[in-house]
């Protein structure tokens, strides 16, 4: 790695071993817990009578656009980077990738699948285990690159401030929230309800990590949200201003000015958007907070902005080119890996394109250093 | 306005005189048709069993923004430039506008309430009666001045096809269409029962229109898009994004691809989201085509959205910083006369700030040239 650019990947993506739920719940819950179902052209999660494969777009690394596919795949037609935290360090190795922050695949973008179980406490149990799983096996591997990234039990507020005090302690170093609570049934972001994570969060100054599509229900949802008759390129096009919408709540709602410490980060939602939600949120700032239930707003909401919401991306030239407006200190960038969009093995080719004329320093901070605080890693292998 | 700078807004509003409808409705749709109730405090249009006050917002032009209010407001609380066109032009004089293209209100911003009535030959004589008096009577004021916007019978393509050459054979320069068909219950953008439409546009070089909010069919389709909690300040913030959507279905579909002369312009979306969709979309050609059903696309988006798609702002100065990308010849300037975020009548003033350091050429194309060409209008009083 003597050569490449030192990177640090704020969004990543771990397909879950096998045998991690089974191995790892109190023996009154394996029974009930999550089993895989592989092998022979079968890859299938069984959770609480429903079926979930394993979709192609999820474990793409190293494929040619050109055979990408939304259908079903196995363990045995991906890289054994997507699930084994060894060989996942072999492919960062070889793309200089140094630190990564790797999200859940089979529990949901923010732990979906716990939220919606029907029996909390197997939930409660399935999310210990992920996580413990993740502190111990996936991060253990090597704890000065992995970023301990938790689930929590979002259906009730007090739980999960207990778990990010739990994990914390352990050396958890982020959790996993999502952009739009309300849609999954749980209180929207304005809501008080939320105060004792928003206090844990603060505390440990584990930021909260809202990934785009991690607030979609049910394919029915996805599909209402688009107009008929459209491509799916429609909605690959569109799926990053997701996180407008959620930095645009988080704006306007009182948390960020309450918590001095608390932070968000917008995965995978791109940075070409942030200027005009900046100019835009100031502007209604300005001109209509007095009609719009905002006049005892005392900031304006680029205020907040710059202190607790980060924002990732992966191919944005747009964005970086309009990097003084957004924030040197906001962006983060993202690898994405193994999933379509990531830039996996050209991750190196990649920056240099997006980074020529940039200066040094901003793109160190871009690159690294912004993660690297974000996140409190101290990786050996710094630039 | 001799030392003005020549102005041309491309979206200002009509609150439409009381009489209009009754004037000039055939006799026998005259008992049916829109009547205005008003004096003593109280503006009401009735309409098939609805009552719709006139809201504040849409006619605060020259108040504080302190005073701005959502509420019922009347004919005495206005301007007489919102439903006066005599009374317009001296306000557009004073603040160094040449010409205009005016919404409608009462019927929607694309005609929804014709749209969602029960009666459709009466609706279609008010569609009729509604376009007379705006070429006639409205524009008629000044033809080198107010650009004839139309409404059209959109719940049949045919007819609309019909009334885009029965008006463009009396002047009329460009119709009201709207972002999310289907949301009104009509056919979607990629649906070919557009086709009549889509071939008379072509024909007259009449651009389609479409406003931000004339997707909205109800309070409740609004309250559904916002988080719960949410302040006013977020709808306010948020509101031009549907112009990211509306402009990306455009992109995709095939609509702009056949047709040389079709053109859409996005009234009151803003234009600093522009490069980030253009980057985004072309990515989602370059890299997801193959899978997402759009590898018959021949060119990348951002050709189709340069030839086909304009774009307005009120305010945007992230936007201006990037009009290289967004295409210099794509932008409109807007003044938005009557409602809350209008320039009037300090147009003058932020039209310098906007455009200091901006070469002169560039700036009288976004403020005034690219909306000749587009409106198809050679006014008298040009740079």
């Amino acid at each position: 790695m003597a050569e490449k650019l030192p990177l640090f990947s704020a969004d990543d993506h771990i397909i879950e071993p096998p045998e991690l739920w089974q191995k790892r719940l109190p023996q009154k819950f394996r029974e009930a817990g999550p089993r895989c179902e592989y092998g022979k052209g079968k890859q299938v999660w069984h959770f609480e009578g429903n079926a979930s494969p394993v979709i192609g777009l999820q474990a793409m690394a190293g494929r040619k656009v050109e055979d990408y596919t939304a259908t079903a795949v196995t363990y045995d037609d991906m890289r054994p980077g997507c699930y084994d935290p060894v060989a996942r360090l072999q492919d960062l190795d070889q793309d200089g990738v140094v630190c990564t922050v790797c999200f859940p695949s089979f529990p949901g973008l923010c732990g979906n699948v716990f939220i919606k179980a029907k029996d909390k406490e197997l939930a409660l149990a399935c999310i210990h285990a992920y996580n413990d799983w993740n502190l111990e096996e996936w991060c253990g591997a090597a704890p000065d690159r992995f970023v301990p990234l938790m689930i929590l039990p979002l259906w009730d507020p007090e739980l999960s401030a207990k778990e990010v005090l739990r994990t914390a302690a352990k050396g958890a170093k982020a959790f996993c929230f999502t952009e739009f609570p309300h849609k999954l049934g749980l209180p929207s972001v304005y809501d008080d309800a939320w105060t004792p994570l928003w206090s844990a969060a603060d505390e440990t100054r584990m930021p909260a990590l809202m990934h785009i599509g991690s607030s979609i229900g049910s394919a029915a949802d996805m599909a209402a949200d688009i107009t008929p008759g459209a491509p799916a390129s429609v909605f690959v096009t569109n799926a990053p201003l997701s996180s407008f919408y959620a930095a645009s709540d988080l704006l306007w709602c009182p948390a960020l000015a309450k918590y001095e410490n608390l932070r968000f980060a917008m995965s995978e939602g791109g940075i070409g958007w942030v200027p005009y939600l900046l100019e835009r949120a100031d502007y209604t700032w300005e001109r209509h907070r007095f009609w719009t239930q905002s006049a005892h707003m005392k900031e304006k909401p680029s205020t907040y902005f710059k202190r607790g919401i980060f924002v990732c991306f992966i191919d944005d030239v747009v964005g970086l080119r309009q990097r003084d407006i957004i924030g040197i200190d906001n962006i983060l960038w993202e690898s994405d890996y193994p999933h379509t969009d990531t830039t996996w093995p050209n991750s190196q080719e990649v920056v240099q394109r997006h980074f020529g004329g940039i200066p040094e320093a901003d793109r160190r901070k871009i690159t690294f250093e912004n993660a690297a605080r974000l996140f409190q890693m101290q990786p050996v292998a710094t630039v």
